[in-house]
């Protein structure tokens, strides 16, 4: 059996994890990421806890056959540099890949954080077993992160910006409201984990009669959580802007059909956790809008690796990479 | 030098031609599809004038290295068999890319049209030459056809249905026209040659004031080439249908562009004909809309194989499919 080294960098917190050729983690371990330390102090600690976890795993360092990295972007995928991050501060076009190649060892990759996740679904989780090739998943979180696996290979695009499917444009018209990224009407500006609470809020603040004025009255802003947990005890707004977060989801999901006609689309992130009383709203927006000339063939499901899906996916990346003789190896 | 044959069928011609490895053409044909005479007649009136074209070339037989078919669809592409089609009435279940390649003595390759006229652009057209990797086709005509190249690849998706790029959904809102397709609100709905006409001319007809009206007044029904002359000519309701099209489009650009990221966006059908009048609208669209935070590097182009697109394209396939070793020589 061999094994990859999967590398999570976030912007608070790295996760590391020794993962198996079917992408079942073995051994993991979390700690600070200390960005501000600069990359050398972060590369140093990386090696050292991944050196760490290679011992305490009891697994031969020659059963190991590659390090992929998952990282915020943009960054240049062939020559594995981080080129500049808004989660990253001061890191501007940093060779991550090669430095974490040399103190490590490894023959090592780097990809962008969420087409790393993705593939780790892909390779480990709901996409799990040689039938699913086509896949795509989108992450409901502060924005939606999305990435792509056609034919088993994650979608890069020219410049490594496809995937990008949190900035979709589904409500072009003057209802669209403006995305963090300057477009109007992306499913970041209406579907996002944090812009559902925006949105509830902003309608509580108008005015509406809701049940959700008492999270207000408590000084707090409204989360998507409690737009969830309101909805499911019957508010009638939360409910409203819930259907309406589905809905936009409905459409994206006919957009990604279109184009990639994938066997899935998997959907991650904290709002999940509203389990069916979201993904059968999404499934009744798809289908109420979707081709009647053939059917879909599509299933919309819930990811399956939650907070791990970051360092099983680079694992996976690993793992491709290995197959695709797209590792690289350093000079030490 | 090598050469592909492609052939091009549709309901009602067949185009053939001899192409070179580079994507030039060298000699083509042009015949009636007869298709209700059935796929048997069909294929031995495309063996026989396939044979006569390369005779006519003086090119040696062992210089071809494969034929491509480009076909309505649906499709099965692995087995090259065409399932059904809205445009070859009767024909269901029919093993075409065998029974040309028993009929011509080639290996051969079966492909979706718009696939193939994409794949045609990519090698031979507007995305000729080594530095294009990622291109996307719309055609506008009776419909929007669509193909998609990603990293040198047509993307096929799951079962065939990817690169439907027509029925991308940019107006889901109430205002969203029914498409043929059953959805609401496709691109196709509402920026095809033959929208554009109905759009015009629901207007006029709803008592709206326009040069339009003479089209009618002489019992014709409009077209979209109306609508683009009375536009360039200062009619207000024609200019006001002409950029709301090129709206659409420009939408369509940036959802292509989120997910894909491509070199080049390629029109291509009887609208571009009007050029950079409409060309410069798509491109203000896209640049009013798209992403502010990284510079787009796509181009929007007219296409530029014009009616050979299909038959170079379906060469293009077999020029692919000869390098991937997925051309079938069926039995004798």
């Amino acid at each position: 059996m061999h094994h990859y080294v999967g590398v999570d960098l976030g912007g608070t917190n790295i996760k590391i994890g020794l993962v198996d050729e079917q992408g079942k983690p073995l051994a993991q371990d979390s700690f600070p990421s200390q960005i501000s330390d600069g990359p050398e102090t972060v590369v140093k600690n990386i090696a050292a806890r991944v050196d760490a976890l290679i011992r305490s795993a009891g697994v031969d360092r020659s059963r190991i056959l590659g390090l992929g990295i998952g990282s915020p972007g943009p960054l240049d995928m062939e020559t594995g540099v981080i080129l500049s991050s808004s989660n990253l501060t001061g890191w501007n076009h940093v060779p991550l890949r090669d430095m974490v190649s040399k103190a490590t060892g490894f023959a090592a990759i780097l990809e962008n954080d969420a087409n790393a996740a993705a593939f780790g679904e892909y390779w480990g989780g709901a996409g799990r077993g040689s039938q699913i090739k086509h896949l795509v998943m989108l992450t409901l979180g502060t924005g939606v992160g999305c990435g792509i696996v056609n034919d088993g290979h994650l979608v890069h695009g020219t410049s490594g910006f496809a995937a990008e499917g949190g900035h979709v444009i589904v409500e072009p018209g003057p209802a669209g409201r403006l995305c963090g990224c300057g477009q109007r009407g992306c499913i970041e500006a209406h579907a996002s984990a944090s812009h559902v609470g925006h949105i509830a809020q902003d309608r509580v603040e108008a005015g509406e009669a809701s049940s959700l004025r008492q999270v207000l009255d408590q000084g707090k802003p409204i989360t998507s959580k409690d737009v969830f947990q309101h909805a499911q005890e019957g508010d009638t707004l939360a409910l409203s802007v819930v259907d309406r977060t589905a809905d936009y989801l409905g459409i994206q999901c006919v957009i990604l059909c279109r184009l990639l006609d994938p066997q899935l689309i998997v959907f991650a992130g904290g709002m999940i956790l509203a389990g069916e009383f979201l993904f059968s709203r999404i499934r009744e927006s798809f289908a109420r809008r979707t081709w009647k000339i053939v059917k879909d063939q599509v299933r919309i499901v819930p990811a399956e690796l939650g907070n791990d899906a970051g360092f099983i996916g680079a694992a996976a990346v690993a793992w491709d990479g290995h197959k695709r003789g797209k590792l690289v190896l350093a000079g030490q």
